[in-house]
């Protein structure tokens, strides 16, 4: 008798498809993981369709970006499959990790730690490049290889940090409002402190900077949307991302979008336009 | 100099428009009370639109039917305002209110109790029928007297039994698995018990059923929608609605939805066709 690889811990009809929330014990994290799965209606027909990749942002979990960018509506329109993983591991127990919004606990950077004790757990990197794609697209109706992926903030950071990182493994990328170089601000120098134990060369594998610095681009469009009274703009640096992808020769298309903030009302208002790009890349 | 009216919270570019999350102090709760108002462009630019009422179901508060309905891109797209009230005052300091969730604090049940402790504050009838309509059209850019109304769980009680107390008041009404005959189940007699001193009477004027059975109609059509996969089905009576409809000559719209539950993920499934049916009644 086989093990159930996953629990199945809800589940809701929503747009013609339905919204399923599970748990696996993952073995790059080591430790049970939860992630939210939303199916539109041809897959659950049976029929394999490609799966969007949502990550969210700094103090959010797998239920956020679900709930607040509107997201779902235009996934179940495109048919498209939508993947949200937790911005984190979740008691690994290490000490410190919930004494702020910005590291440890909710604040996993997409990236695996190199430094004990966060080494053992926080390697939310290897999870969403490797370990996720190949679970889902393994238990569930999901195309093989044909994924995009997109985030906020944080997990905008991570959308282009996974991309160029292995441009082959992901077809369409967009973000919003992306921590464009997180090695060059305070954000990410914390994280440097900890999970790299200060050592900085490891930001050279998930900065998009770097990355786009060091030769990495991708064959694919970067939608962008940035809004230009966001609270956290010194720290998201736009126009970094902008003069690296034009050195690289990265195709992007940076929106700025006057009066909007860094919240999800921002994201809820774009996010149409992000479905449909990840649709005309993946259909 | 003249004490300004309300607080600005919080406001955020959404969709074009704008949310606005504000505090003034009720008269009728005699207390500071929290209330969400998304304005349109056209609002924004000066023009006085019309506005829907959303109301939310137990536990919940002014924001949760605006993050989690997907409600905002079309009133934005019709050029409508919301107007989202929160489920009951905050801080009325009664003894046990916050200790169910079906009772007390998130659980005002938009009516106006007669049983002290709870009739000092617990008067979110008054409030939501006269008050804050005459607030949010003194001071913003909204439409007077031409008024939507909609709600889910409990809050779809309150926008049915609100439209059947004064239809004059109210253009447009919708409604996502209200409490039909709150007189009739559980959750009402428990407030029956309490906010009316066990007076069964007082739900003449806020139960849905009891309203149509005394003769009370709309003109308009009530749009219901309603899932099957309800939890709460046998608390909520769609069919009592819809003999009580029937029997008083109303125009009544029940859709029922195989596999649907009672959360949110099915409210934003059918929003769009709640915000057409109002635009269509008020523009």
């Amino acid at each position: 008798m086989t093990e159930q690889p996953f629990t199945l811990v809800e589940r809701h009809a929503c747009c013609g498809g339905e919204i399923r929330c599970l748990s696996h014990q993952s073995h790059e994290l080591g430790l049970p993981a939860r992630f939210n799965l939303f199916l539109p209606k041809k897959a659950l027909a049976g029929e394999a369709v490609p799966a969007v990749y949502v990550l969210a942002g700094l103090t959010c979990n797998q239920d956020t970006f679900l709930i607040k960018s509107n997201a779902i509506r235009y996934a179940a329109e495109y048919g498209l499959a939508l993947v949200a993983p937790d911005t984190s591991p979740r008691g690994a127990d290490v000490a410190g990790e919930d004494e702020a919004y910005d590291l440890g606990t909710g604040a996993g950077y997409y990236v695996d730690a190199t430094s004990d004790p966060w080494a053992a757990h926080y390697r939310m990197g290897s999870y969403v490049r490797h370990e996720l794609p190949a679970f889902v697209e393994k238990h569930f109706p999901i195309k093989v290889g044909r994924r995009g992926i997109m985030g906020h903030s944080m997990g905008g950071m991570g959308a282009l940090s996974v991309a160029l990182g292995d441009a082959e493994a992901w077809t369409t990328v967009s973000a919003f409002a992306p921590i464009a170089a997180p090695s060059r601000v305070d954000w990410g120098q914390k994280a440097t402190a900890t999970y790299f134990g200060g050592y900085e060369a490891e930001w050279g594998q998930y900065d998009p900077c770097l990355l786009l610095q060091s030769g990495r681009t991708h064959p694919g469009m970067f939608l962008v949307d940035q809004g230009l009274d966001d609270e956290f703009l010194t720290r998201l640096r736009p126009d970094w991302l902008e003069q690296a992808a034009r050195d690289a020769g990265q195709s992007l298309t940076l929106r700025r979008h006057e009066g909007y903030d860094h919240s999800y009302w921002f994201v809820q208002s774009f996010i149409q336009d992000h479905l449909k790009h990840h649709a005309e890349g993946l259909l």
